[in-house]
């Protein structure tokens, strides 16, 4: 069977003042009228039944996922003690599922992305189960089209195609991790590189086979916690052991090595995905992925302009937000905060966030 | 006795959000702890008896006031239903208080301009009760010495000086309304010219008797109005009377052809005001009146800048307003809209309101 894992254990400033750290980008409505977090469990069901639907999450944010998720089954939430990555994540996702479906496939995804259409995501994941199911040993990675040279991004270069009937798939020859910009463009220039989506499909037995040979160390903690599952103890053996895991990216701990090492052709594979994607990596992000008016302004909430262009302005509840003769700024009210901001500095967000620690206005973080 | 009117029939919007149709500028805390209407009452209070102390305002602004002045005499409250200018105002409450106090004279002064200190303001209205107790003809107009070529002011001209051992006073030998630059710069290089600040002494009897000379219908008005007083119908009939008032300033209507007539030398006489006088015209007026920090910027309330410089930020009820990168801005959060905008633009801010109005957002007004 099926099983989505999505991997909700995001943190960060990027869109504050809408994130916080009790409400980070995942629980945010950035696009549309649902959450990413409840989107990305969205475009999945219910083609994927609901007991196959399981979320990673901060400890912290279980209550928020519950509240957002409330139709998933009890138990799918899995509380992270505290962020290591997404090797152990998904590691410990895949020990849960494995221990009541040992034939289960899993289709691994962040839970902070844009995709759509839905149609097409299915259709690319269709494609991945169908590689697994022919070639059990399959990791298979979603690969995006690169638009353009960026520099913030993971490519895939791909090697090999996979042959035989299936869906166009490649082995992938190697990772290449956020490039710089000439770097980029000459990857793309030669048509085999993918921007990484950080989705993957493959047995969850496999994956638990590749951490117990690649990362043995997370793997024997995993088993400590495993050893403990459905007892009274599990919660305290997870809190104990989950943060002594090293704290590793799958690609880094697990696929890199796996591919580098030259395995059986078609053991890591990428296909093209046929979808929109956007990670949707700051407020910058929002013209691009929700479009501009007129003006060329990106508006959501009560607002009125004047001689205002290329901004982004969000508020919430009926507040206005009124702005004249501001180009190019990032504006959004929430009930205690609001952020102006030129586009695009996200070193000085950082700083801002920092700045607001340091004075001890962290209430507002 | 001296008695103390507060004109507070001023509307605008300036000082949008802050200020609104139902709490404009006079009602606002911009400087100090208190409004400008509370500190136009509190600088003549105690040696001005609260029972001689009367504000005239709309009658949507009579609550507000009460709120905002709850020591006030019952009935020194006087709500015109209209906005009529300055010279029904001050001949409406001038025929209030002559009715009880025949002998009264009057402090006639704007609710919204800011002056200190208070121990200046009151050696100059000694200087003006002075005058006017030698010379019961005498209307006394207090003269600011002009800090700078202003375009936004009226400029009172003196002509000769008053004689007598009484404090330094000129006869007003023009009004000038609004100059250019250049003819404000040729006012000033003179030395004979005052920017007016619209505060005026004088006795109740005489400024009656001027509204009666210059004014003949509007003084016709105050009569049928005065005719019900203290009866059942006094404010059906201020309504009706009130609103067919003529619209115009004591100073066009009275004191102007008054001092043009050439009337015997002290009949209008300036004083110089010794106190510092600014009447807060808009956002971009707080930094001179409130300082400014070492980055430049003029701020109230939960403030965080990084990279942002010479802007007005002001936000209430520990809401927190965070900037970056910006520059010569006014930005102003109340709990239901929030303004960003250039400073000095207030042909802009207008238009904004005006916007807002049109597109039925009139309940941020």
């Amino acid at each position: 069977m099926l099983h989505l894992i999505i991997m909700a254990g995001g943190s960060g400033t990027r869109f504050w003042p809408e994130s916080r750290r009790a409400r980070p980008k995942q629980f945010l409505t950035l696009a549309g009228e649902r959450s990413l977090l409840q989107q990305a469990a969205d475009r999945c069901h219910p083609w994927i039944p609901v007991e196959q639907i399981s979320v990673v999450t901060n400890a912290a944010h279980v209550a928020e996922t519950n509240r957002q998720l409330p139709h998933l089954t009890r138990g799918h939430v899995v509380p992270e003690p505290c962020g290591r990555n997404t090797a152990p994540c998904i590691g410990l996702a895949a020990w849960q599922v494995a221990q009541d479906d040992p034939d289960a496939v899993l289709l691994v995804t962040p839970a902070d992305h844009l995709i759509r259409p839905e149609a097409e995501f299915r259709a690319t994941v269709e494609r991945a189960v169908r590689i697994v199911q022919d070639r059990p040993q399959a990791s298979v990675l979603f690969g995006i089209p690169p638009a353009y040279p960026a520099t913030g991004y993971g490519y895939i270069e791909r090697g090999a195609p996979i042959g035989g009937n299936g869906p166009p798939a490649w082995a992938v020859s190697r990772f290449r991790e956020k490039p710089d910009e000439a770097t980029a463009t000459s990857f793309i220039a030669t048509g085999n590189f993918y921007w990484n989506a950080g989705i993957f499909v493959w047995r969850a037995a496999r994956i638990l086979e590749l951490l117990a040979e690649f990362q043995p160390a997370l793997y024997a903690g995993l088993e400590r916690i495993a050893a403990r599952a459905k007892s009274a103890g599990w919660e305290t053996a997870l809190a104990e052991e989950f943060s002594k895991l090293p704290s590793i990216s799958i690609d880094n701990g697990v696929l890199e090595p796996l591919a580098a090492r030259g395995t059986p052709a078609g053991s890591v594979i990428v296909i093209p995905a046929s979808f929109e994607w956007d990670d949707v990596g700051s407020w910058q992000a929002l013209p691009k992925v929700l479009g501009t008016d007129a003006a060329g302004n990106t508006v959501a909430g009560t607002t009125c302009q004047i001689d205002t262009s290329g901004c982004v302005i969000r508020t919430t509840g009926d507040h206005l937000v009124a702005t004249i003769g501001l180009k190019d700024f990032v504006v959004v009210h929430t009930p205690d905060a609001t952020l102006i901001a030129p586009q695009g500095d996200e070193a000085a967000l950082r700083k801002l966030v920092a700045l607001l620690e340091e004075r001890g206005h962290s209430r507002f973080l």
